[in-house]
């Protein structure tokens, strides 16, 4: 026992040595990410009993940093439970055995330890990792032009003109971070797809990627348009059903799998705010996949079709893309994989899960998950995604997915995600896509260490308060935002800043946030229940049941189930105005309390991080403001009612806040939000 | 009694009715101050037993705007009691006679009934009024060119350029505001005065405004440039003992008391922040005085000298005024006044009192209050003054003082104040000058019916929100600026933001916030005690012993006389880093409240208004914040202590506050302050 605890010691105190000989030597800047130095070697003793580049990697990984005691054996050996990417770690005094199925299981085994020794935790049983998912993939939605949609952290990785002649070593370590999560499926391209990436030029591109991705355990995939055959060799029609169309997806897989034999498929956005798809030819959403998917099933390819749909058949957009998608069920081929974004909407801070989930049982689904901060304050706010996944996982069972996809917060910045704790996120995207099960605590424990505290010591106290921050963060947006319910206030094009009153000349309805927050003088929400839209007859039970009264609605998707007067009575005893200012409020001062968490930390942080932090903490704390302003002022002057006495009076106009222009695109975060900015 | 009573309630019935028929027709402009409309004419019958001018518009005011019943009496009767300017009002059943020395007397009683009106009051007992001082003076910083130093309401109502020939009804218009509140001299031009007021051409101007405002009981005077001679004539010297000097002083008075045969005087800033004066020819400040004062005698003038000087003789700029002063009592000519600002520095937001009052007892003196808002947020923030002068009125008794001055914050914008409710404290001004012993609650009370309300009837709480509002506004303006005694941290210049780091090339030592403050890793504040400074030496008992010791010195002059450890224990048991914190956290609280208050008034408030100040508020709102998180920033930056939990967090960074420049002259009030500014 006493030599057991010893072990234990000694094992702690030389991993605690090589983080601080790792870490201390150079300044923070971001780039690293989570991951250890490739300078920090140990010569630790490494027997490689595997072949090829995944396992060699592996190797490699441990002999660079790896600070254990012993030798660590890599072994590839048969064993059923481990699946293609699991692994089994198995200590032996100062020994350590990892097994795998593949070197990509021995790659994820090694990168297991590093993270392990990271947070300073002792490799003293058996470890067994099985991931949840076979596909575990980011989408980046980079343009060829190198923007990218919705993107906060500079331009895209993909240096397109540099390609293939030119290799940026970032492509090696974007690789790297992505193995060390388990992350193993990339699709290159935006949704909103130019068709120029299926092009014999773009192919031999991405073929160099493909190329680098390989050995850490990666497939590549494309987003298709599906016009490519009218645009890039101008056949007259895209009609699935018609030969020549599907004999130019065949000839195109051929010659994409000439290129890169392991390419995993397409993703598809079709007949979605402008894209074309089978409908344009009176064909359904399954007749266009299954074309696509059969080109690909000779090469073992996939199809992720996107359900983001939403003509404006209905009265409420929440329901359509359930309407279009659910009478389809058992129509897809196999190969196909229709991918739902988690809410009906659009990636709002908060909404239901959507009710496609789980209604197409004969047919392979898969969640898209939002990484970049489209609707959360950009690459200004700290706003940590994993409670937001957590709660997913609590609606849509993981068992019912047959994989998941993220939407990537990545850029060429040199922190690679802009705002240095939005790194987080693309953690604890992969982390979850791997174990479901993980919680937000647990995975914000795991993340910190490397990605914030980096060499200190950081006392208990601080740690909560920083892990506090983090697990806060995401309802303080929604607090801010967009409480009890509301969704999609947001300005117009950018959907950074708040407009609840936006209404430029000949814009959509369904793009319009008085189509979502319905005031009126008698009250506020969309009334979705059976005496509105009944978009809760899509819910499975219990929720439809839950979800149909005001009275067991839970409060924070009220408002979007229900149109309620002003004065409403809310669980609380409060009328429903007075909560929508409080939570505002609550918004506002929760961020307060994470810059104050994040003050005290800064004798441990370094110091390039806790300025840049502190600097978007501040501009968050304005935003908040602005939001609880703009939403305040403009619902006050439909409902008429005042403020109640525990809340903050406006520091802007309705006027003022009217007037604000960021001058951003689709492609921007803002850089000081308000200080700086007039229409 | 009962016929007494129905009586009152008839008045009172009469008296609303009127207020409803003469406030409702008309939208709010801010123009007619505090006054009643001339075009509400009731043909109250009036009976006018007394000749001039004056006597003339006090029957006039009440023919047009009196709605009581009876017949007023106005009669010019010998009554030693009640001196040159008092009056006596009598009822007697519906009838009133009003009667005073002068015309001026019957005026000042005519404009007292018509307050009484536009409060609501009847007049039921006999009223008897006497100023408190016969000289009433408001300071005009107005340039010749139209600007007007520290002005914030627009360009200088004088149309220098229009006179002699063109004439602005709102002369006029000022005259009968200034009489009706008592106010009875102007100084009309900048106290750094070019020479050329002295000149023919502007005498003639000059004259013209004389002629319009006598009527109204005011006299003229003039700010003079020291060395006018020189200046307009060519003499080669300014020097008081020089007989050219003397005598071109004597013939510029003879030319000017020919024009203007009740000239004022002259007001004379002299050795001070570059200005000519006697110390430029070896003479003090007595000999230059009293040779301006030997020209004036014949005609009856005065010479009101400011002692506002401090060059940089000692370290102590508070000290300096008194240094050089007191040794001079007893040296003035009796028609010379000294001019003292009402604290030892410069019109800040809190200062002790000036060391100098009292202590030259054989020199008339008087005090220099400021009107317009140089230190106190310009025309953008609320702060009702009255608060401060009745707190200066508590050191300095009204009884040692010959006479009073206020620098005026009027301008030709359309409202004359630029802030709506900025004209409560010109009009607070003239009720103080004339009777020190009002309290501000009774003058906010006096003012608030015609200032705000109009012809609404307004509820007992919504009233008492308005008034809170008004009397807790300058102590919020102390608080989120410079609680706790500090003082000067002004940004450079325009005296509008903070900038307690303000640290231009050049400067003079004490115009730098850093001369005051003297913040270090010790601690902060100006040790003035005689440990330091010791300018509490100038200070008569018992004020002396209480400031010296920071355990009895009051904690809102303490960082005044005293630097402290950031943890030294204040009377609350706080540190007083953690009590400077919480002042200026109360003091954007403050400024929530002031809002609030205002948003539960608006029904009863014109939306103009309404709207006016709403903005203004939100303004000030946002640069309460600004003043907060600049000073607790840097002084946080420099005590390396944390915030306390209860203090919101910064939503600037001390880099960006550091980057604000408003852009601003000294003759502006900045637009929306922050929302647009950036060097």
């Amino acid at each position: 026992m006493v030599q057991a605890m010893n072990k234990y010691i000694s094992t702690f105190i030389t991993i605690v040595a090589g983080m601080l000989f790792s870490m201390s030597a150079m300044a923070y800047d971001g780039a690293r990410l989570w991951l250890p130095a490739a300078s920090d070697a140990n010569g630790a003793t490494v027997k490689l009993e595997a072949k090829g580049a995944a396992a060699a990697i592996a190797a490699q990984e441990l002999r660079d940093s790896w600070s254990g005691n012993g030798t660590v054996v890599l072994r590839v050996k048969r064993d059923k439970a481990l699946g293609e990417d699991g692994y089994r770690i198995i200590p032996s005094g100062d020994n350590l055995t990892v097994t795998a199925n593949s070197g990509t299981g021995l790659l994820y085994g090694a990168y297991h330890l590093l993270r392990m020794q990271s947070m300073g935790k002792p490799v003293d049983s058996v470890i067994t990792e099985v991931p949840a998912f076979d596909l575990r993939v980011l989408n980046h939605w980079d343009n060829l032009d190198g923007t990218i949609e919705r993107g906060y952290a500079g331009k895209s990785l993909w240096k397109w003109e540099e390609l293939p002649g030119k290799v940026s070593p970032r492509y090696k370590e974007y690789a790297r971070a992505n193995a060390s999560v388990g992350i193993n499926g990339v699709v290159l391209n935006n949704v909103n797809a130019s068709s120029r990436i299926l092009s014999r030029e773009y192919i031999e591109k991405v073929r160099v990627l493909a190329d680098i991705f390989r050995p850490y355990g990666i497939k590549v995939y494309l987003s298709a348009n599906f016009a490519a055959p009218m645009q890039l060799d101008s056949l007259p029609t895209a009609d699935p059903l018609d030969k020549d169309v599907a004999k130019w997806w065949k000839k195109k897989c051929d010659e994409i799998y000439a290129a890169i034999p392991d390419f995993g498929g397409f993703l598809v956005k079709a007949n979605s705010e402008g894209q074309p798809g089978p409908c344009d030819f009176g064909r359904t959403h399954a007749e266009g996949a299954n074309m696509m998917a059969r080109a690909l099933r000779p090469h073992g390819g996939k199809v992720m079709w996107r359900a983001f749909v939403y003509s404006p058949v209905d009265a409420d957009r929440a329901k359509q893309a359930y309407m279009e998608f659910q009478p389809l069920d058992g129509k897809f081929d196999d190969n196909v994989i229709v991918q739902i974004k988690n809410g009906p909407v659009d990636f709002q801070p908060r909404e239901p899960f959507s009710p496609l989930f789980g209604a197409m049982p004969s047919t392979p689904q898969m969640a898209e998950l939002q990484v970049t901060q489209e609707y959360l304050g950009h690459a200004n706010h700290v706003a940590f995604l994993a409670p937001m996944w957590e709660e997913f996982f609590g609606w849509v069972k993981p068992e019912s997915l047959k994989a998941i996809a993220g939407v990537a917060n990545i850029g060429d910045d040199e922190n690679w995600t802009g705002h240095p704790l939005a790194q987080a996120n693309w953690y604890a995207f992969g982390r979850l896509a791997w174990n479901p099960a993980l919680t937000s605590g647990e995975i914000v424990r795991e993340w910190l260490p490397a990605g914030v505290y980096g060499s200190h010591d950081v006392p208990a106290d601080i740690k909560s308060g920083i892990e506090d921050m983090m697990l806060m963060s995401r309802e303080a947006v929604v607090d801010y935002m967009m409480p009890l319910g509301l969704h999609h206030l947001f300005a117009f094009g950018h959907h950074y800043g708040p407009e609840p009153w936006c209404n430029p000349e000949g814009a959509r309805p369904d793009w319009l946030p008085s189509y979502y927050h319905r005031a009126d003088s008698a009250g506020i929400g969309f009334d979705r229940s059976p005496s509105g839209s009944n978009a809760i007859a899509q819910y499975p039970e219990p929720y439809r049941s839950l979800y149909a009264s005001s009275s067991t609605c839970p409060d924070n998707l009220l408002l979007w189930f229900h149109h309620l007067p002003w004065d409403y009575k809310m669980k609380s005893g409060a009328t429903l105005w007075d909560e929508l200012c409080r939570h505002y409020e609550r918004g506002c001062v929760a961020v307060s309390d994470m810059q104050k968490s994040w003050m005290k930390a800064k004798p441990y942080i370094a110091p390039e991080l806790y300025r840049d932090v502190e600097e978007r903490l501040a501009t968050q704390a304005r935003d908040a403001i602005w939001w609880k302003d703009g939403c305040l002022l403009y619902f006050g002057e439909i409902s008429g009612m005042p403020l109640p006495d525990d809340v903050t009076a406006p520091v802007h106009t309705l006027e003022q806040l009217r007037a604000v222009d960021l001058g951003i695109s689709n492609y921007e975060s803002p850089s000081t939000s308000l200080l700086n900015s007039k229409r």
